[in-house]
């Protein structure tokens, strides 16, 4: 018997957006069985909650500190932390999980800046743990179908890359002010960017992910179309990769209509590929010179990847919390020993904080292009 | 603290389609916790798996028959048995499990006559206990949205309403002798119909479902497109509810290209609804003499039940496994005494197999109008 | 130098609806000019009109009585006539032009009954006339395709097909007194058949179109959904046709959300296809075993029918107008002596009036199977 | 009685893409009949051609020289002068025609330079004729609906326009030697500019047109991912339009799959439009914190540019050739003293060749911003 792994969690408290995901995540197939949590910044409510999902009162902590000194030193500690706090938290706590030799799993945006990204990068590697970030769109089988077509040539040397991440609901100018938005566009709170670090970045990582390959520079433009907003809510990014592919982003957050519009698209000297998160159960697949043909998960001959994360039967639809527990998956496989491709490292975290400072920088300088790699990885 | 349920699963074993949709949807939510399981027809493998899974070694069963012995004088007896045998074993089982005070979520069809169906009906009023039917697409949020709109009068009075449920997947004459695909026609095996039985109740249930109305009589067309085949692979039926609807349901097993096209379209006084389990997130809903719109799972104002059954958020697309997940949680609440509208009954399971009766009676008498309910319901 | 061969219209005033799609259809190809007319019940208006059009004064004519006394013994008489009169003239006015030696274009149905409509393919016969019939979704390339690829053997022998015509347009029951529907739900002006024979007859000729095969018996279940209509606003058809395939067609005036909901799938042996007027320039094909493929308009390698009855490049869309101009195209290659296959022909317009004589006794009998081809076809 | 206007047609000869696009334009609604043409490049088969379509033979010409001497003085001479010769030509053509007093309808790009541009643009106002540049996808019905809304403010003040037109059928590098392919890349042949010259400036025009509002400066980045090109064949383009609306736009040739891929969406304070042009017929609208909905060309209450625009009755589809006979219609409308708003303009196509250079400029300088109005617009 197989008995399921301990699964600790910080953040993702009661009404939270992620947090369910997150608990879905890791109990949809049984693998993990939530022992601790520091879900609230409000302690009480906190540990309120995390006895209300079933932890063990002794495991419902106030704060992560609680949550790290009380787990540290136990026998039965969690053999996985979920850090799911706000942005600016995610660095401290994953460094002092990883120092005390605990598996982490990571929101994104990893860190605040490239420099806490590479000291991350450098801790994982130093304690041998495993350490991801949740880029979960990368985890929905048709994105695997896709890198596994592109990585064994299918489409032939990839010269174009389009992808986009655009919504519409921070599109009222006067729900601005409404606390839950305003703080993506407040420097203080968002660090240099806003659109763009919060939903370009699963872009850059898609088109890095299918690809298998890194950007290497990058001209942006942003705009903020809502004249109160100092950061970013739209953001157009051209982008080379370093084996030469270019690249195009287009995210926003002020294009109403569009509900969920991530999408990519990559063409190859040899056919196209095209993939929409809010189809996520197909991928559109045109050789050179032949038809559109669509390629629906679950059905026969399709790469490993693809098919091991895929759950039920062919067109029966697979949606985002089941994404989220493919790296969930390979999160156990991972602790376990086992090596699994693809689960998304520290070096992504550091490499989209990388990119965000880039086209910060570019913005400001009119387009300039500008390296985009972070400095270890150069 | 809120304990875990206690799950007891009967089938669904190793490599088995609906076994792993089962234990997600038990699992994602943290509610129950797989206790015990007699997994597969073959002892020592279901044993094994069970155990592999986390059962421990003296509740992973040989069969049901040993299942019910060993559970039903435990103080820790599971709360809730799940029946993913064939279809043919259905009845003995749920009726078993009932009469030894168990609550019970039986796959569908319930049962292998109307007979039997009624038999579970008056049983499951008697025991007082918890009896559902796995007509899980009834529990996708956009389902529940539809239903909702309905009986609010949002479209009027139904006068129509047209479903389909066809595959393609049984289309390949020269597989038809592969076993997995033989038996669905072979009337030793399931029984007086095919493809009507095996996904058509699906539709009608969901007609039923949204009109909140019953079908009162149906004429149908059977055709064996396949030749070989004894029991049909592509029927039509037409009905009427006992409110005046008028009904047509389309399924079929040989339309190539087709994967899993099930879907709905209700057309009342005032307006019209869509629904496809492909795109399970939205629901198209065009108002009489406006235009078409687009309602999107997770977008503000949904009714009760469309949005407690949506996890993430709006155009995070959430799919099959979900939506089995939901009829768990309702399951959970219903064991703990709380009250659930929409759970499949009983009386759900009756009525298809009396559809499924009539309609192989209207078949066979070339078209001819059959009454479709349970003698118990006329 | 090819001189524009001579048009005559009856019926198409100012205002109708189909009357544009016969003007646009003549003349977008520079094949016919408009040279006589009779174009409107009013005389006066109608003579006004045609010498808008352009047609002199002495051939704008004030009914179709007057039109053929005046053309009939000019040296420069009309080529062709196209009839697009209120329904229930379509029989003399068209065997009136055929007897006087006209080639004639007729609107959809040819007839009120099946006597006429075998008068019909006696007539056009004996005079060697060409004669057509208005089923001008047949033009569509992509329909000419999907039957060239049917009768190729590109699917193998068709076991199946689906197809529905179905609109909301008629779906107000505030609105059933409007002169301009009332009329199709009333026997005296349409005839035994509301929307079997408005629309459902296009879908049915599409069926024999695309298989090359015709309509041997059929079933029929009719509903008027809006109570005060004598005649079916809905209708389900199943059908065998002579070569066994089954059919199941649906046709609705009261399906509020769908516009013009004509589509058509067809299912054999080795493959499926699909093909929807909304979006008539893609073909869907799925081969058994295969991948669905979107075969757009235009690609390399189409049927030579395809080719040529589409005029720009590849997916730049064609529409109904041109559907309508490729069956003028086929008529003036007729006129002149050339061999055009799939030109509607009498006989399609006396099977369809047979089909909707054999549905309404059907729907009459409780769905009983009726014979449903012209005694002549027998 | 209104007569045919006189029409006259260079280039768009045998075989040619676009010669049927303009003929079934111009005789679709019976307005112009084609009265002398020289049609090709090579003189006899011009003749020969024009012939065959009816033109008489003394104004079937051997080359628009040739045409402009023969017409110039007649009485009849043709009352409007299409060419539809290759790019390098329509300056020298166009300039000697409306010299001569001729109305025009260009093909786009009008000229090759933004000089030749103003030029055209003085003559034009100078001699009082007729004169336009075939941006015809501005004349879909549903893309003047979507102008006709920006233009009452029904999405707002224009916050944000994103655009694109990307195909793949210049993505085979095997066939980058084709002699029509090659030299779009040429720029002996093609000017400074490939993809965006040919088809970026449809969609930068479309920007334009439905914002109601003039380019100011842009920022691009090109590249040729085909490196024998010379040219371009794939670019993006941000730009800000006068009024302060960022702008978007990416085009390709080597988007392997994407057919025809234009498409248009314009985000503004209260909503979103979105419009392409494979599905022509359809404008989706989403009002801010609303739903999607889905505007159908010919529902009531449309625009009335839309209205006259579409010549069927709702969700019969309209195409390409009937968008090119919309500009016919209003060129018609116009040579008879109609004001009709809507037609481009000379300036438009200045404007577009502005943009081409300012791009071009841009790009070589590592996608600096570039001032991108013609000199005489500043």
């Amino acid at each position: 018997m197989m008995s399921k792994l301990k699964w600790g969690m910080i953040g993702g408290g009661e009404g939270s957006q992620i947090g369910p995901a997150h608990r879905m995540g890791a109990q949809a197939d049984g693998l993990f069985e939530l022992a601790a949590g520091a879900l609230d910044h409000r302690p009480e409510v906190g540990r309120d909650y995390a006895q209300r999902l079933g932890v063990a009162a002794d495991r419902a902590y106030g704060d992560w500190q609680e949550m790290l000194a009380g787990e540290k030193d136990r026998d039965d500690r969690v053999d996985l932390v979920t850090v799911a706090t706000p942005n600016a938290t995610h660095f401290e706590i994953t460094r002092a999980f990883l120092q005390a030799g605990f598996n982490v799993l990571c929101e994104k945006p990893m860190t605040m800046t490239v420099q806490e990204g590479e000291d991350i990068v450098r801790l994982a590697e130093a304690t041998g743990k495993v350490c991801a970030v949740n880029y979960c769109y990368s985890a929905y089988p048709m994105v695997r179908q896709a890198r596994a077509m592109v990585c064994a040539g299918e489409i032939g040397k990839v010269r174009l890359v389009v992808t986009s991440f655009s919504h519409g609901h921070h599109g009222d100018a006067t729900d601005a002010d409404n606390p839950r938005v305003r703080w993506r566009y407040d420097p203080e709170m968002a660090g240099v960017s806003g659109q763009f670090a919060d939903c370009g970045i699963h872009a850059l990582h898609m088109a890095s992910f299918i690809c298998d390959d890194q950007v290497e520079k990058l001209s942006a433009d942003f705009a903020s179309t809502i004249p109160s907003r100092e950061l970013e809510d739209d953001a157009m990014v051209n982008f080379r990769m370093c084996g030469g592919t270019v690249g195009r982003l287009w995210t926003s957050s002020v294009a109403i209509g569009r509900q969920h519009g991530f999408d990519i698209q990559i063409f190859g000297e040899t056919g196209g590929l095209r993939w929409a998160s809010e189809q996520p159960n197909q991928l559109i697949y045109t050789p050179l010179g032949g038809r559109t043909q669509i390629i629906e998960k679950g059905e026969a001959g399709l790469s490993e990847d693809a098919q091991r994360m895929s759950r039920v039967a062919i067109a029966h639809p697979e949606g985002f919390p089941l994404a989220v527990a493919n790296i969930y998956v390979d999160l156990a496989a991972a602790i376990r020993g086992e090596v699994r491709d693809g689960l998304p490292t520290p070096a992504d975290g550091a490499r989209s904080m990388a990119a965000v400072y880039a086209a910060v920088e570019s913005a400001g300088k009119g387009g300039a292009w500008v390296e985009a790699r972070p400095g270890m990885f150069r």
